[in-house]
C-alpha cells in the first residue's frame, strides 16, 4: 500500500470508530444529572458555551477505533466493541478534565477548557461522574458477565496507570532532572495504558482468551508509546496551524519531555549548553518565562536537536511502532484486522497533528 | 435487649469491622505511586501532615461493617466481604477527597484537609486514585467472575449516584429554595446509595441471588437516608465536643439541610418569620453571616423547631429506620445477623456524633 492509501484506510477507520461510538456515547452521557449533562455535553465540543449545539472537534478518537478493531480481531462484529469504545472515551476524557484543571490549562481542542468556562467544581465532578460512567457502560452490556469483569478490571489497571501517570507527570515538573527511563515509565502509564487497554478491552468483550487479550495489550502499550514520542516531537516542532498550539509549546511550558530528557542525557557540548540554559531558565518566575521571544525558544530546540534529542525521540517513536506490530505476531486473528492494526501504527508516527 | 447491650453489639461490630478491613485497605492504598500513597495515608489518619505515624480517627466506618455483615447475610464467612468493605471504604474516601475541595471544606475529623495540606492538584489525583483502585479491589478478588461483575456494577452504580447527590448538592447551594422531596433525592444519592450498596455488596460477593442483594440493598438505602436524617439534626444541635465541628454548623454554611427544608414546607407563623430571616440572609456576603454571634444562630435554630423541622426529621429518621428494618422482612438471612442489621440501625438513629 502507498502512505496515500494507509491514510485513507486510518482515516475511514477512525471515522468508523466515531459513527459506532458517539451516538452510544452521547446516551451515556445523557444519563448525568444535570448541570452535568451539559457541562458533559460541551467538554465533547457537541454545544458551545452557551448551550448552542456545536460541532466541536471531539479529538482523534483512536482509542474507540483501537476498541472496535480490537472485537473484531478476536472475531466478533464490530458492535461488541463499542461498550469497551465508550468506555476507553469516557475514562480518556475524564482524565483531560482532571487534568485540564491540575495543570491550569486553558485551552483544549481550540476551546476553553471546563473548568475554565464552567468551574473547577464541575470540572472535578463531571471528570469523576465519566469514569464512573466508564465502569458502567463496561459492566452492564450484554457479554458475559466473566467477560464484563475481565473488561473492566482491565479498564480499571489502565485507570490506575493513568492516575499514576498524571502523578508522575506533575512530581517531575518540580524537579531538577529526569531520566530517560523515568519518561518513559511515566509516559507508558499516562498514554500507553489506556492504549493497551483500548486494543484489548473489544477482544475481551468479544470471547478472546487472555493470551489474545495479553498481546494486543502489548500492542496498544507501544502504540502509545510511539504515539507520545510523536505528540513530544509536535510540542516542540509541530507546526501551529496543524497543532492548535502555540508555537514551541511543551518548551514554554518547560516540559521535561522525551526530546529533551534525551538530549540532556547525550553527552555533548550541545546538551551542556542547553542543561545550563534550562538551569537557568528554572529560576524565572512563569510569567517573565513565557514572555520570551520566539527566537530563544528557537536557540533551546536549536540545542534539543544539535545535542540529538529530536533524532532519539523519532527513532523512538518508530522502535515503538515496530514493537506494536510484531506484538500481533503469532497471534491468531484475521488477515484485514492485521492489515489496519499496522496502517494505524504507521499513520500514528507520521501524523502532523 | 437494653439500648446499652444494643451500643456494646454495634460497637463490636463496628470494631470488627475495622479490624477485618484495615490490613486490606492498608495494602491497596500502598501500591499508589508516591506521592499519593503518603496524601492518602494523610487522609486516613494514618500519618500526620508531617509523615510521623498516627492513631487518627479514621471515621465510624460504618460501611465496611455493613459489607462484612452483607456476606454473612449471605451464609458466607465474614472475610468474603473484606473486598467489599475495602471498596466501599475507598468509594468514601475519594468522594470526602473531592467534596471537601469543591466545598472548600478546611477541616475534616479534627484535622486539617487533604487539599488545605496536600494541594488541590493531590486532593484531585488522590480522589481518583481511590476511586479506580475500589474497582480494582472489587474485580481482583477470588469470586466468580460473574459475582465480581455484579458487585462492581453495584459499585458503580452507587458511584454515579453520590455523584448525582453532589451536583444536586452544589445546585442547591444557589437556590432560593429547596423541596422536601428534592432534599430526601439528593440525601438518598450523596448517602442512601453508598449505603445501600455496603449492604448488599458483601452478599453479592459471597454468592447471593439479585433478589437477597435486593432486599439487602433498600435496607440500606433507606438506613442511609437515617442516617442522613441524624446527620441533619447534629449539624444543627449537635454538641461541638461530640461532632467536633462548631455550633450551629449546618446553620452557619446556610445549607438547606432536612430541619430546614421540613420547617420552611410547614404553613406556620414561625416558617414564615424563618422563611423572612433566611432570604435576608441569603444576600448577606459569607464573611459577614460566619461572624454573626451564637444568638442569631440560635435564633434560627429555634425558629426551625418551632415550624416543626426538627420534629419531623427526627420522625423520619424513625420512619427510614423502621423501612430498613422491614426490607429484611422474608429474607433467608441467619437470625443473628439480622438481628445484628437491626442493632446497627438502631444505634445510628440515637447516636450524638
Amino acid at each position: 500500500m502507498t502512505a496515500t492509501d494507509t491514510t485513507a484506510e486510518v482515516l475511514a477507520l477512525l471515522e468508523r470508530g466515531r459513527a459506532l461510538t458517539t451516538p452510544a456515547l452521547r446516551t451515556a452521557v445523557g444519563k448525568l444529572a444535570a448541570p452535568m449533562n451539559t457541562v458533559a455535553a460541551y467538554h465533547f465540543g457537541w454545544i458551545d458555551a452557551t448551550g448552542r449545539p456545536a460541532d466541536g472537534d471531539g479529538g482523534k478518537a483512536v482509542r474507540p477505533a483501537l476498541a472496535i478493531l480490537s472485537a473484531e480481531a478476536a472475531g466478533a462484529p464490530a458492535e461488541a466493541g463499542v461498550p469497551g469504545a465508550v468506555a476507553v472515551e469516557l475514562v480518556h476524557n475524564f482524565s483531560l478534565l482532571h487534568d485540564d484543571l491540575m495543570d491550569g490549562d486553558e485551552q483544549r481542542r481550540h476551546r476553553d477548557t471546563v473548568w475554565k468556562v464552567h468551574g473547577p467544581a464541575q470540572a472535578i465532578l463531571v471528570g469523576d461522574a465519566l469514569f464512573a460512567l466508564a465502569l458502567d457502560t463496561v459492566l452492564d452490556g450484554s457479554a458475559p458477565g466473566s467477560a464484563m469483569a475481565r473488561a473492566a478490571r482491565r479498564l480499571a489497571n489502565a485507570s490506575r496507570a493513568l492516575i499514576d501517570g498524571q502523578a508522575q507527570d506533575i512530581t517531575f515538573e518540580s524537579r531538577e532532572r529526569v531520566t530517560v527511563a523515568e519518561c518513559l515509565e511515566m509516559e507508558g502509564n499516562k498514554t500507553g495504558a489506556l492504549l493497551a487497554c483500548s486494543a484489548s478491552i473489544g477482544a475481551v468483550l468479544g470471547g478472546a482468551d487472555d493470551r489474545t487479550a495479553d498481546g494486543l495489550e502489548s500492542y496498544g502499550h507501544h502504540l502509545g508509546l510511539a504515539f507520545q514520542a510523536v505528540d513530544d516531537l509536535l510540542g516542540v516542532w509541530g507546526d501551529p496551524a496543524s497543532t492548535g498550539k502555540q508555537t514551541w509549546s511543551d518548551l514554554r511550558r518547560r516540559k521535561k519531555s522525551l526530546p529533551v530528557v534525551a538530549a540532556l542525557a547525550a553527552e555533548n557540548p550541545a546538551a551542556e549548553r542547553l542543561a545550563a540554559l534550562l538551569t537557568a531558565d528554572a529560576k524565572k518566575p512563569a510569567e517573565e518565562f513565557q514572555d520570551f521571544d520566539e527566537a530563544e525558544f528557537a536557540t533551546r530546540a536549536a540545542l534539543i536537536e544539535e545535542a540529538g534529542g529530536r533524532r532519539w525521540t523519532a527513532d523512538e517513536a518508530r522502535r515503538r511502532r515496530d514493537a506494536a506490530v510484531h506484538a500481533l505476531d503469532g497471534l491468531d486473528i484475521p488477515p484485514a484486522v492485521r492489515r489496519r492494526f499496522t496502517a494505524l501504527a504507521d499513520f500514528i508516527i507520521t501524523r502532523r497533528h
